[in-house]
């Protein structure tokens, strides 16, 4: 009888949440998403999880919205050239000469981790936390993807929007955990995901608390905290939360989600990691990773992984790009 | 009409939440507290802040339970204990002999944070955060407070508890701010404040990522992340939050908490400061700061000052300490 009781609750809830997710196209990774979401919410399940032990980390670029370009890229090739355009001897010495050959090579389309950060750290550096976020928020205002012609926060994917409010729903706390800069995704992450600057673990330069007539601020400095990504990621979480996520998203490009989904999946709870191979040229875009360590770590350890050709019926909201 | 709409919530409100707080003695604290939560969480008031700016921080030690003695320098006062078991010979070497003689030092009744911290760096390093974790899990099974009697947990004060299940009630997302270890803390901070282990900031060390038996592990080293204490704080909050919390809470001491409270009340929202002032010898400890630092802080920026001789009815719930 309570096994009856707990099929017809399980498919009570499955039924009923189907519709949460109508941009996914029915499949396994869609099943195993809301499977997932109906044991770990059903209080008759054995497999159930109390909400405060409810974390879902999921990482940004390429995971939440498009990574073609990378959105902190193009703020820091713009905050680059306006460093230039102040100081043009800068760009015979290094580390601009070396990032700007890198930057004109055709060859490389992107600009590293290790790029981005020092020209952060170049450009930024003793700014006080509040002009940072200014210029941040600024850039956001004026900037627009170069392809989809919107703002960046436009290029969310819709599946994904779709996900974290129905991860909200069901009482999950949702985290961005990115090896982008802390104060740059806060800048967008709440209007854009729901997600409060609080709930945002990525990389940080080290602060200054510093006396600017009579009141107390916060001077950046070049000195890099934590960067927060590949094995960074787990060190992150550990000391931002101190739980491992039930819930881990990531997506292939230089395996930066490797470790991440594996602290989710090395965690005694439930738990389910989802990876994003990004397979469609026509309504996004197509690009592999060297080794494809991604894709087997997926099949090593069992996450899921979602194929934005198969599994998504659409990428972006298309109203929202007209 | 609007203002009388304005003035009959703001009453009705008091008055409903008035019991809220019965630990609390009627006076111009207790008032405080009541006017800010009604004048942030009423929509018709110029003050409203929306539920996801409510944040309030607190530091823990004196702020939320006793810290006479301070529960981590007796974890950590056993730790080297067990240390010096182990190795007698590390008694007559630095860092070590210089740690003993200010124990035994009878003049001097606590630890420094430096020195708390050197024993956890020197005790820790080379566990794993779950290693840790359960050691100072084992310790509040077995500990209790020498004067008092019963597990530290316990020594949390009342009126500290019913302040954060009111804030709790109205929506403030509460977290701890605190100059301790962020792993101590989260050890019993959700069983006995109701803050999850994600709302935890406390002092840091860098860890690192490594792989044993197909597992990855994060091991704690000896070098400092973060020492979240006095200008440490608003780092610490910067970093973990991203926003200024509208109420934070200390305490009387060492001036810990000074920088803290001034971050909270440089915010551009409504905002709220409360400094604990130890002076009550009978029910709990009288102690003051050298040169009063806190004290002439909380009168210049107008801090409420909570007396607890004065302003607690109960400093602990008696019916626990039985």
């Amino acid at each position: 009888m309570k096994s009856l009781l707990l099929t017809l609750s399980l498919l009570l809830s499955l039924s009923a949440k189907a519709d949460d997710l109508p941009s996914w196209k029915d499949g396994s990774v869609k099943s195993s998403i809301i499977d997932f979401v109906a044991k770990v919410t059903n209080e008759h399940s054995p497999y159930f999880v109390k909400p405060a032990d409810r974390i879902a980390t999921f990482d940004n670029d390429g995971t939440l919205w498009s990574e073609v370009p990378t959105v902190e890229v193009e703020f820091t090739k713009q905050k680059l050239d306006e460093l230039l355009q102040k100081d043009p001897k800068l760009a015979k010495q290094e580390p601009y000469k070396k990032i700007i050959d890198s930057i004109k090579n055709k060859k490389k389309t992107d600009l590293t981790q290790e790029e981005i950060m020092t020209i952060l750290a170049k450009t930024h550096a003793g700014m006080t936390e509040y002009e940072f976020r200014m210029s941040v928020e600024r850039f956001f205002q004026e900037a627009s993807h170069p392809k989809l012609h919107v703002p960046y926060p436009q290029t969310a994917y819709k599946p994904m929007l779709e996900l974290l409010t129905y991860l909200a729903k069901n009482d999950f706390e949702l985290f961005i955990c990115s090896g982008g800069e802390t104060t740059f995704i806060r800048a967008v992450a709440m209007s854009t995901y729901g997600i409060p600057s609080q709930n945002i673990i990525g990389t940080t330069f080290k602060d200054k608390a510093v006396e600017r007539n009579g009141k107390l601020v916060l001077v950046r400095t070049e000195e890099l905290d934590l960067v927060n990504d590949k094995s960074g990621k787990p060190i992150g979480i550990n000391r931002h939360i101190g739980k491992h996520p039930i819930l881990s998203a990531g997506n292939v490009k230089n395996g930066g989600d490797i470790e991440h989904l594996r602290y989710s999946s090395q965690g005694s709870l439930p738990n389910l990691q989802l990876l994003i191979n990004h397979d469609d040229a026509k309504r996004e875009a197509s690009y592999s990773e060297p080794g494809n360590l991604s894709l087997k770590a997926a099949k090593k350890y069992g996450w899921q992984v979602i194929s934005i050709k198969n599994d998504w019926r659409e990428v972006y909201d298309t109203a929202s790009l007209k």
